[in-house]
């Protein structure tokens, strides 16, 4: 018996999502599903976050044995060997070698991921796009991310730097942007875009979604016109890497069957007769908010394979 | 002796890139080499093509003994298996099975490549691109084309329609497209976009890359806008994918020199600070208008390689 219990306890790997408000652990299967959570707010420095992670990984040992590995996502870049994070808008990372801290800490394989490659690597491994060969991520959250998995791998660029839609041009001389630019995507499909659109269409107190669900139509033209934007945003990614689909995450998310019509129409409008049939299908994301623990879960669990052979 | 000259034979590969006024067929080493060029103007019917194909194989047969293998590079979209031709915008073939055909005729492994992905593995291998873990190929032709090499691997995209950065948004509501939208990268970047510009700003009989050399004013104005459009709107595709390098290849690239200046100040500037000192280098494409044969010819003696390792 005991020997069975350790025997499933050994395929676990944890994952960690570093977000700029909450770190969100799992151990995870080898299949995906999740055996335990445990999340804590997200410290101020460097330090306490290691600190987070151990406590986090602990608790999870307590309660599941010791996993395999590690994994950390975290939002920015991550070094191209993905030991060190260079930056990271919301956290105080930079140019950090978080990786060999931790594993020095716990004795454990542990490897970094961009929060949005995670979530699409868990999203492409497990959720949205499982039946899938290629899929782009585009996380709408309060700005816009996006990450790419072609063939089994995570396109991270030369720099760990691929993915980043959300500053595509969308509009010239559009929108003014925090990047100090005009016009990119980020203003017109993130949750921030989102909720200044319904606060000037149905003012400061309503809840666009709820008033959408309820056939506002003032609510529904928000939504049309976001989902427009959507589609002819996309139409220049799709366009380069020609994914299978397109798989949309975020908090916005919760909102797609507002806006993925509008979405459709305008990929294919924008798209024109050379692609009817071939367009990618846009699809919601089937994770949640716990794509990137498990996508960073599966990651570290291949990680700690590809050590286990290095040694062998 | 015969023996050595049999063994250096054997280990040539043929491409052979189909274009709208030429096929341009080359007999090619496994270092990137032309051993023999052969050529002929494009006849109007896929009958006549295939007859021509052979005809150039023959002949370079004649010459450097039978190939290894045959890649056959198109312009417009081959299947992702590459044995078909779906669509080719200047050319007869739809949904054309030309690799099955040309395979019996030759009795010879047969590959078929997009044209843009044919130059892109060649500038890779053999070209600009050959110490780059990662490029994005531009043609700047009376068009837009583009391809992308990440790790060894073609992005071919799920219907092998991947690299299409030509009709990507430059300027929202800007100069018309033969695509039928506005303001596509196409219409400011392109040769013929060049040509418009330079009749406009220099008159109808101007040659402006020998008015730029000969620094007259107006035409160095004109490259640097060309440079300024080049740049702008290669960031978004550097956001996507971050490649090592940006390799400028086609027509237009002659006048590199008078645009690459503009192009690279206006990529950093788009990518913005983030970006400061990992921008991809802009560069220029080394095999001109071979690119597409060598490349080609050596996806066709890893196709060969590949199918010998199937038998075996």
């Amino acid at each position: 018996m005991n020997d069975l219990v350790d025997d499933s306890v050994t395929a676990l790997a944890v994952g960690v999502d570093v977000g700029a408000t909450t770190v969100k652990a799992a151990a995870v299967g080898a299949a995906g599903a999740i055996a335990a959570f445990a999340e804590r707010p997200t410290p101020d420095s460097s330090a306490e976050i290691d600190e987070c992670i151990l406590d986090l990984v602990a608790s999870l040992r307590d309660r599941c044995g010791p996993p395999l590995g590690l994994g950390v996502g975290t939002p920015g870049w991550t070094s191209a060997d993905r030991r060190h994070v260079i930056y990271s808008p919301n956290l105080p990372w930079r140019n950090d070698p978080i990786a060999d801290r931790l594993e020095q800490a716990l004795q454990l394989p542990v490897v970094l991921e961009n929060d949005a490659n995670a979530a699409a690597w868990g999203e492409y491994r497990f959720g949205a796009g499982r039946d899938c060969t290629s899929i782009v991520l585009v996380t709408l959250g309060s700005g816009v991310g996006g990450a790419i998995v072609i063939d089994d791998t995570l396109i991270r660029g030369h720099h760990g730097c691929a993915g980043e839609l959300g500053h595509a041009l969308r509009e010239t001389n559009g929108r003014p942007c925090e990047c100090g630019r005009r016009g990119c995507m980020e203003n017109y499909v993130s949750g921030r875009a989102l909720v200044r659109r319904a606060v000037e269409v149905l003012g400061p107190d309503a809840d666009p979604h709820r008033a959408a669900l309820d056939g506002d139509p003032r609510a529904v033209a928000v939504y049309a016109e976001f989902g427009e934007h959507l589609g002819r945003g996309l139409a220049d990614d799709v366009m380069l890497v020609n994914p299978q689909s397109v798989v949309i995450g975020g908090g916005v998310a919760v909102s797609f069957a507002q806006f993925a019509p509008a979405a459709r129409r305008a990929l294919d409008d924008e798209l024109g007769p050379n692609w009817r049939g071939i367009a990618p299908s846009i699809v919601v994301a089937q994770l949640g908010p716990d794509a990137g623990r498990i996508g960073v879960a599966d990651l570290a669990r291949q990680n700690a394979n590809d050590r286990g052979k290095e040694k062998a």
